[in-house]
């Protein structure tokens, strides 16, 4: 790779950094000079940066995709709408190639969702099914309440001693930039009623995973062990888990009626809808980067992941904008069903498994809309960390120590061979919104969108332009 | 009055300010040493004070009633329930002459409420209706819509016009400390369907009034004028009235769908619960200290009005501790339905039409949890005034130029020609949460009530210590 590289101070002699960046990189210095790498850009990726900076893309698209479409459950009408919306917003913008990849999954659908406080105190409780969930019957269910004040100490309980009983999991999620409260926090909600089953439950109410407090439960998807019989499982919104705290704290037998009534409504389609920027060079070889088209059903799926549709859709149009053209190939993928177990990322992975020597490179934006604030490799090689490596000195960011597979659909064919990495954005908040009726647009902060647009086009150059293959 | 004052100085050689109390001196000395006065407090005041900044009477009450009792609209058995609770807990607390003074209000219920884009671009909206708000059909109203950016300009739209139309007026609520923005955002609430309904509407729909970016529509009382045809109104979250706006914006015609099926449902019980200090002196002279005790359906009340009633409360419990005897009556009034056209301050500006005379002074607490940042009178006296300085001086607060009526259910009084005055809280966030689901009591701090009621005590003692008459 041969290029002309400048320091931050001789781009912003050209002119190339927009006011904002010059602003950003003054604030920060005071803080950070020692710890930030100074920017090291050619004038192409500068020139890529300005146009990404001063773009609306990734935001409008956002827009466009929650206004026109909203919730769009995987397998769902809403989804197939979403689907065509996406082929017609690639097409607006230029993208070539575009089709639907089709798979089958499990249709499942929300019902009725209530719980009451039956006494003490009675009071009505704000609660959702979590995602594939069974059905309460529909008059509902009255228990008394087995109380767990996190997930250990269920897993801990001995077998068998909670016969009919309404088992509730507390336990917070811990806030950090890059989720790492999730994953721990999330065990009770993917394994609560499987370990509540094989104890004699009748059914489970857990403590949102997230980080709010407001009143809305957080849904998400749940799995069954196949040789537990399945129970009902749904999540209080946090102020509503408090409130069957104090009121166990209180030291009586609190018994609640439950009523949820998801169902399963066998197989439906979805599908992978896909676009490109053909390479000048080695068309053949592949660069993915990608967000996913579905979301859940309560809120309008602005965070999760309309903003990663934005982010991958906006970034390919500032490249084709700025009128450089990749010697590699840059595809674009809206995956679909991620929500409920990254069926796209799965079916992508079968259908392009001969191809995916091909893949050069592979990455998902989906963590909201927050900046980016490192670069996390999924590379084995040393020549293409390297890469990767400029790519962080180019958008003035540390490499992080930590691993990434790429993001949630990047997963199946980055256990198969693909290199991955991830510019990985600031989540402090995401998880206040994530899963809940509050997924909105107005959570959007379009400087913030820019900024990933900026990010996220510095990659794609950069890694169309290599020489390098990634996994060596 | 014959008392020794000390300064704030002198104070902390005494050991009676709080190490938290000498901290927020501290740390505001830098910004506020020149315009928050210096406190200037008796060893009685003093002693007081130590004992509210101690005290967590205010929150634990706070806890109990949205705990115990929860949502309580006035007239149901909730508001019934919450009336027992606080005959019980005044009796716990030690007040003298606790009852229940009873009137009869409208009762109304809510029913069903869903609202839905149905072309372009079908979407759910999240939607709640007014108080007091007339039904539509059960199987809801199809129709156009007829978009008014603010209610201006549906008051300077032609009469007739919007036949059959389901009017939309939108509009945004300022944030200020004192609520000043809630008023003149407020008059679509209170008359926008008496506008809309002149001019031929079939429905209204407004943007909530509320100052959050959550999913949560505001409720709140509304009034039919009584030669219109009263039509159904209801508010819809922020983020439903952005994404209803941004739809207008594409410039098609906008059909909705509206199901709303609240009830009246006659005259039903509601009350004051009352409670009192008897004065040593003059026990027939009353300083009225309150909160309201119901609140609206949807949350449990807490910041609107369970602090209030927690403050109240807990600030006479202090006094109690305290050992000190007022020489004037303190009489703690939990109000009733307050919310549906303060019918409880009404009742007893009724019950009471004849003891007014006595009346010394009255105030309410119902603006949240917030810390108390200034002092406000609502009294005409010069020598009364003179206390109240007094009274502000003791807190190290300044007197607000602005005037008060003391307080929702004090206005009443205060128009017969009680005195009254108003510790004023910081409710800069209060109207994120006004009315919503959303107030629960996750959103108040222990530390906050308890400067609270160091405000309440200090004013109770030093009216009911003060010789002057506060109409003088």
């Amino acid at each position: 790779m041969k290029t002309l590289l400048l320091s931050i101070s001789a781009l912003a002699l050209l002119g190339a950094c927009s006011a904002q960046t010059a602003t950003e990189m003054t604030k920060d210095a005071a803080q950070a000079a020692d710890v930030m790498p100074e920017r090291v850009v050619t004038p192409e990726v500068a020139r890529l940066q300005k146009l990404a900076r001063e773009s609306t893309h990734a935001y409008d698209i956002t827009e466009s995709l929650t206004t026109e479409i909203g919730p769009r459950l995987a397998g769902t009408e809403e989804e197939a709408r979403a689907r065509d919306w996406a082929m017609a917003k690639m097409a607006e913008l230029g993208f070539e190639n575009i089709r639907n990849e089709p798979f089958m999954v499990p249709g499942w659908i929300r019902g009725v969702e209530t719980a009451e406080i039956l006494s003490p105190n009675p009071q009505q409780l704000f609660i959702t099914s979590l995602g594939g969930a069974v059905a309460t019957p529909p008059e509902g269910i009255e228990a008394d309440i087995a109380y767990f004040p996190t997930f250990e100490d269920l897993k801990n309980a001995p077998m068998g001693g909670l016969d009919g009983k309404i088992v509730f999991i507390s336990g917070r999620m811990e806030k950090a930039p890059d989720g790492a409260g999730y994953g721990p926090a999330n065990q009770k909600r993917r394994s609560g009623a499987t370990e509540a089953g094989k104890r004699g439950a009748a059914a489970v109410i857990i403590r949102s995973v997230g980080t709010d407090s407001h009143r809305f439960p957080h849904t998400g998807q749940m799995r069954y062990a196949e040789d537990v019989a399945p129970i009902p499982i749904g999540a209080l919104s946090a102020p509503d888990a408090d409130q069957l705290e104090r009121t166990l704290d209180r030291g009586e037998t609190v018994r609640i009626k439950l009523t949820m009534t998801p169902r399963a409504v066998g197989e439906l389609p979805s599908g992978n809808v896909i676009g490109e920027i053909v390479g000048t060079e080695k068309p053949e070889e592949i660069i993915i980067i990608s967000g996913h088209l579905d979301s859940w059903d309560l809120g309008t799926g602005a965070l999760d992941d309309g903003a990663g549709i934005g982010i991958a859709f906006g970034a390919a149009k500032v490249l084709m904008e700025s009128g450089l053209k990749p010697k590699r190939t840059i595809r674009v993928i809206a995956y679909g069903a991620e929500e409920i177990g990254l069926k796209g990322g799965f079916a992508y992975a079968d259908k392009h498994a001969d191809d995916l020597d091909n893949h050069v490179l592979a990455s998902q934006s989906d963590f909201g809309a927050g900046p980016v604030y490192e670069v996390r490799s999924g590379v084995k090689g040393a020549a293409g960390n390297a890469v990767l490596k400029d790519i962080a000195k180019a958008l003035g960011l540390p490499m992080s120590e930590k691993p990434t597979n790429g993001g949630p659909d990047i997963g199946p064919i980055f256990n198969k061979g693909v290199p991955a990495m991830r510019l990985q954005q600031d989540g402090t908040d995401y998880f206040d919104y994530h899963h809940t009726p509050d997924d909105t647009f107005d959570k959007i902060d379009p400087e913030h969108m820019a900024q990933n647009v900026e990010a996220w086009v510095t990659m794609l150059w950069m890694a169309s332009e290599a020489d390098t293959d990634f996994r060596e």
